[in-house]
Formats: structure tokens, C-alpha cells, sequence
């Protein structure tokens, strides 16, 4: 399949088309009208109309054509209709390319105080002034309207990943209504809509939802509820069931995943498009992911070490700097260090991706994904945590 | 004068001479080992063997060819011998062009503890670790020639700028006496060494100091003892008389100075070479430097304002981002923000240096102080202070 045969998805302006596939694992094309984008693909994150450090030239230069912004950062700061005055979200942040905005109900329980969650919406208190808010499926879709994002979610409530079985049903019933809602809504022309499944790590739930939120008329689909806590396993476990049942046709979002296995595992499912905070968030504390694992620069050992961070890694950091010079600025607590990492964690992300894509072109991605995750292993500084 | 007759100066390898004169300004080239460095110039300051927030490939693109690090701080972290076995700082830092380091004395006298100051040294102890160190002329060569920079500045005592003339006098004696046993200790091939001239505001201590220090073996005479405290209008009538006097056929530097209004009069009276914190410290808290004076982004003016921080300025900053997006981003706490201001304003020091040449050139380097002066204080947002 080529880009001449790219089929059009529910929204004027994008296009869509599975481009390769090898077992579970698939390349595809998302035509938005700001940027072609290759899938798999992860998307860094700009919380507040800005990825942590860097400009929007430097994000773009790790291969990044689409990132995410938070709708509730930028509601609360500057505000949506300021945005909108300005130009929406990638004029006023100066990003020429695809954006995604989530609908703001993830942020809204994890930091805003005095919530109450009713079939409504949510009723809450700004983190930063203390002022009452309201978000609802219709006010999710008129801000994500104001901010003017390529791709828009539909407003979901979604559990911790240790929720009874009742609690988890609720929420799915609750999302699907609000789904419902949010696409009855006033709709912003030039943007798609991405629905999001819930249903915790019970396959029988994850089936039911999906069937439902696919039946919808929606752009793409989106696992939500993953990465919340519940055990990782438990997670490859579903994503190997789940995702090869998502729609084809539409691009296939796993929603704020992941670690370098993660990203390995879940592409082997069938899984397109991922964001994450951990590649620019682990910077600033001094950790960069390589192809040999991770780097955690608050270690002695690097102290005068000059060596680059990957010797296998093609990024302008690894170009320049030795570990040693970047644990000093670490150390010395200079905002270069952490600018530095986040600069090649995201590379590192971004050809993480690359490297998966031309794996399934070549009909070779389990082989890769089993090479690249043990050679990681082998070299990790940080023996915490076994996954994978 | 042209590039083919520069002349030695005492240390092999560097070469200067005055290439262009307007009254008592002038511009001049000095030639390093590692950098071809015209003057009037300002040297960015990187205090940790890094320039805040910036790469050295941003520094250079703002027309710098030298920058300063701090003696004090590297001496204490990561460690002169450490910064020596790693390839000197230039190397360590990734800066391939030319380095100037202060001695050491004037951190120990702002940042350490238990200071004691005899004619031996200074004693004192680490504002990081608490260790008890002690700073002499020849260990402030010793660590200068560890971190391996082109010009080493020769130990020196500053009093503050309100000290009586005798606390002064015995600063200059103490100074002549240190600066004599620094060019005594062991020399670092390849590392120019600057004298320091002290005496307050009082134009008959300058000048005797002037002349104790330029008639020792140095590349280059520093003042030392400007904008520590004193009335600045004072510092300008000094400098007026004394600036022209100083050795025509060695470098100028006016140390820790200052504000683009110091820079116009001290260039306008022949000073060469300036480093300051105020570009790079003042953008970290939302204070951009324009030709239309200084722009205070946390000023609400801005909040919706699409304007570039200086319409008359070629920056990459200028020609990419609004006002309102970096008011935001200081609103948010973005570290962009200050990263951005950054560039932004040691583009428009390397610029006004750059301009500051021309107008000499074209002998009307007056007229364009006088503009320059006139049109920053015109627009400037922060009325707190006049100069000039």
C-alpha cells in the first residue's frame, strides 16, 4: 500500500492508511492538515504549549511531526480564548506541525482540589487560582476548539488501575455517554476526534468498550486506563488481545505509555501512536534512555567518564558532550543538563520508532524489538524494575 | 592598520594592535592561540564552564569568540585537576574558541565563608562542602593553568566601592605585591596574563596603580574595583580620564561591567573587553535588553502582545516568538523562557559591540552612542534608574 491510497477518516482534511504489517506489529500514514505522520510514532509532550527545554525546532529535528499539549494547563494558563486570539495553540508556541490535545479530565483528577465527578461532568478547583471550574464533554470540546489542535479526545473518566470490577464498569459507562456528548458538541473544522477506551486490565471489559467506542464516529481510537498503576505484565497481557482488534482503518493510541519496553511490546501488539512524560520528565533528573539501557548521570561513575551518552546514538548531544561534562551540569544544578538529556531522550525516542518502522517494513520486528529490549536490559544502570 | 601588522605581546603566541581609531574609542584585534578576537567585545559569562541555559554553538552564533568562567567555582566543582585531566575547560566544555578566567578572588570574597585575608592570601572555606582552602597568587595560577584557559587574570583584593582611601591604598599595595608573584609562578604555555588596576573612584590611586601595573611583563591591563557599589556616573568620569591613558599597545578590560549604557561610555573612552552576569542573569528573571530599551515580560502589557521582543533585532529568538508566548512561558515556569531571553540578549550585546565597531570605523562613533543611549532610554519599560 502507498500514500496514493490513503483512505479518508471521519473528519475533512485527514487521511489514513495501514502501510505495512508484519505479525501483530504495523506501519501506517496519518495525514492531518498540518503533517504526514508515520506510525508507530511517539509524541512528545508540551504540557503547557511547551516540550520541557526545548524549541519547536529541536523537537521537530528528533523526527517528532506531531507532540501533545495539556488542555488543562492551557485552559487554566493562558486561557482558551487567549489562545484562540493568538492564533491557537501551534502559532502561539511557534510548532508548525500536528498537535494533539487531551481533553483535560486526566489532569483535572490528578491535580486540581475539590472534585466531584457526577454524569454531568466534573466539578473542580483550579490547582493555580483556586476558582471554580466546570468540565464537561461540551466544555472539553469548546476549549480543545479554542486551542485548535489537530486531534482532539473525547472526555473520558478514567479509574485507578486498582479499581473494583463495578467501579471500572461505571466509568466505561460514563465515558461512552460522555463520548456521545462530546461528538454531538459544536465541532472545530480541521480537527479529528479520538475516542478512548476504558475498561481496566479485564478483557471482557476492554472487549465491550472498544465495541462500543468503535461503533462511534470517531477518528481514531485511544487506550485510556493503562500505565495507572495496575501491574505491567498485566498490561503487555491485555495489549496483545486488545489491540489487534482495534479498527484497522483508524490509528490506534495508547495513552500515556511509555518505557522504551513498553513502547517494544505494545508496537508488537498493533499499538500506532504513543505519548509519555517519561523521556523528558527522567532528563531533568538526570537519567537518559540509550540502546543499552539507562544512563542515570547522578552516578559516580561517570564523574570522568568521556564517553558520550550512546555511542550508538546520532543526536547532537552525543555528537558534543561526554558524560562527564553533562553529570557536571547535573551537579553544578545548570539548566543545560537537563536541556541536554531531554534533547536526546527525545531523539532516542524518536529512533526508537523509526528503527521499529523499518523492522516491520522489513518483515523483522519481532527479532528487533527481542534484541534492541535485552541489549537494553543488559546495560541498565537502574535495576529496579523487570518488565518485558 | 590591517591584520598583517599585529604585534607580540608578552606571552608567545598572542598577538594585538589597535585597528581603528574615533576619539578616544577604538577597535583593536587580539589574537589567541584558539580565536581571532575583535574588541570592543563582550565576553559572555559561563561561571560553571557553562553559559546559562545555552549551548556553545548559541554563543558563538551571537558573534562570540571568548567567554569567561569562574576560578572559584570550578576550583571547587568539579575540581581543577579533575577539569585538567579531562582536557582543560575549553575541551570540557565543548568551546572551541578562546576562555578568559578570573582568579578566584572576587568569589571568595562574595560566596565563601570565614574569610581571612593576610598578605599571604585568603583563607576561607567552600560554600559547598564547607573544606577549608586557601587562595594565593600562586595557587589562583596554579588552578588557572589546571583549567587551561587563554588568559589568566592576575590575583587581585577588591574593596567595595564605598571603602575609605585608606582601605583602598592598602587594596593597590597588596594587589601590586600579588600580581608580582603570580608572574613569578609557574607559567602555563599557551595562557596570556592580565594585571588589574585598582583605586576606587579617586583618579590619583588609578593612576599610580596604572602605572605600577603596566610597567610589569603582562598581555593585558584590567580594571578591577568598577560597579562594586559606587555612584555610576562616577565610574564614567573616571573611566573618561583614565581609560585613555592606559597602554595603547595592550588590551582594555573593564571588569564585571555592565549595562548597555556602560558599555556605550566605556567603549566611547577605550575600553576594549567587558563581561558581565547581566545579560544572562536578567533574563532569568523576564528582563529582555532591546535597542528600545528594557522589555519586563512580567509586565501585563504583554500578556497578548505579538510583537518580537525587538523589531530591530536579526535573533533567532526575534524571529520566531512573541512577546506574549515568552511571557507565558515565564507565567508557566517553562524553562524556555529564560533559555530564550538568554539568547536573545547575548545576541544584542554581540550586537551592540558589533555596531559599536562600525561606528568607530566610520569614525562617528559619538553620534551613535548618543542615539543608541537616547532610544533605549526612550522606550525603556524599567524607570528606575538613569545613567548616562
Amino acid at each position: 500500500m502507498n500514500e496514493r491510497e490513503l483512505s479518508p477518516l471521519v473528519s475533512a482534511g485527514f487521511f489514513f492508511a495501514e502501510t505495512a504489517r508484519d505479525g501483530d506489529a504495523r506501519t501506517t500514514l496519518l495525514r492531518t492538515p498540518r503533517a504526514n505522520i508515520e506510525t508507530p510514532v511517539f509524541m512528545p509532550v508540551g504540557t503547557q504549549a511547551s516540550v520541557k527545554s526545548q524549541t519547536p525546532d529541536e523537537v521537530a529535528a528528533t523526527g517528532a511531526r506531531i507532540i501533545l499539549a495539556n488542555t488543562y494547563h492551557l485552559w487554566l494558563r493562558p486561557g482558551a480564548e487567549r489562545v484562540e486570539t493568538l492564533g491557537g495553540v501551534q502559532r502561539f508556541m511557534s510548532w508548525p506541525h500536528a498537535m494533539l490535545t487531551d481533553s483535560g479530565g486526566y489532569q483535572v483528577f490528578s491535580l486540581a482540589k475539590l472534585r466531584k465527578i457526577d454524569d454531568h461532568g466534573v466539578s473542580f478547583r483550579s490547582h493555580l487560582s483556586g476558582e471554580h471550574k466546570l468540565l464537561t464533554p461540551e466544555e472539553s470540546m469548546r476549549v480543545q476548539a479554542c486551542l485548535g489542535s489537530d486531534i482532539a479526545m473525547l472526555l473520558d473518566e478514567c479509574p485507578p488501575g486498582a479499581a473494583p470490577r463495578a467501579v471500572i464498569e461505571a466509568a466505561m459507562k460514563r465515558t461512552s455517554a460522555w463520548a456521545r456528548r462530546s461528538l454531538a458538541a459544536p465541532r472545530h473544522p480541521g480537527q479529528a476526534r479520538f475516542g478512548i477506551v476504558q475498561g481496566g486490565t479485564q478483557l471482557d471489559l476492554r472487549f465491550s468498550h472498544l465495541a462500543d467506542i468503535a461503533s462511534l464516529e470517531v477518528d481514531g481510537v485511544a487506550l485510556g486506563g493503562f500505565s495507572v498503576g495496575e501491574p505491567i505484565p498485566d498490561m503487555y497481557r491485555v495489549l496483545a488481545e486488545l489491540a489487534p482488534k482495534m479498527p484497522r482503518d483508524k490509528p490506534r493510541y495508547l495513552m500515556g505509555v511509555g518505557t522504551p519496553y513498553d513502547l517494544l511490546a505494545a508496537i508488537g501488539s498493533g499499538i500506532d501512536m504513543f505519548d509519555c512524560v517519561l523521556p523528558t520528565r527522567n532528563a531533568r533528573n538526570g537519567q537518559a534512555l540509550t540502546w543499552h539501557g539507562r544512563v542515570n548521570l547522578r552516578q559516580a561513575r561517570h564523574t570522568e567518564d568521556t564517553a558520550p551518552l550512546d555511542p550508538d546514538c546520532g543526536c547532537p548531544v552525543c555528537q558534543r558532550f561526554t558524560r562527564a561534562y553533562l553529570r557536571h551540569l547535573f551537579n553544578a544544578k545548570e539548566m543545560l543538563g537537563p536541556r541536554l538529556i531531554t534533547e536526546h531522550n527525545l531523539w532516542f525516542y524518536g529512533e526508537l520508532t523509526a528503527r521499529a518502522r523499518k523492522a516491520i517494513r522489513a518483515g523483522k520486528y519481532a527479532a528487533f524489538a527481542r534484541d534492541a529490549a535485552a541489549r537494553m536490559r543488559d546495560g541498565d544502570e537502574i535495576k529496579t524494575r523487570v518488565v518485558g
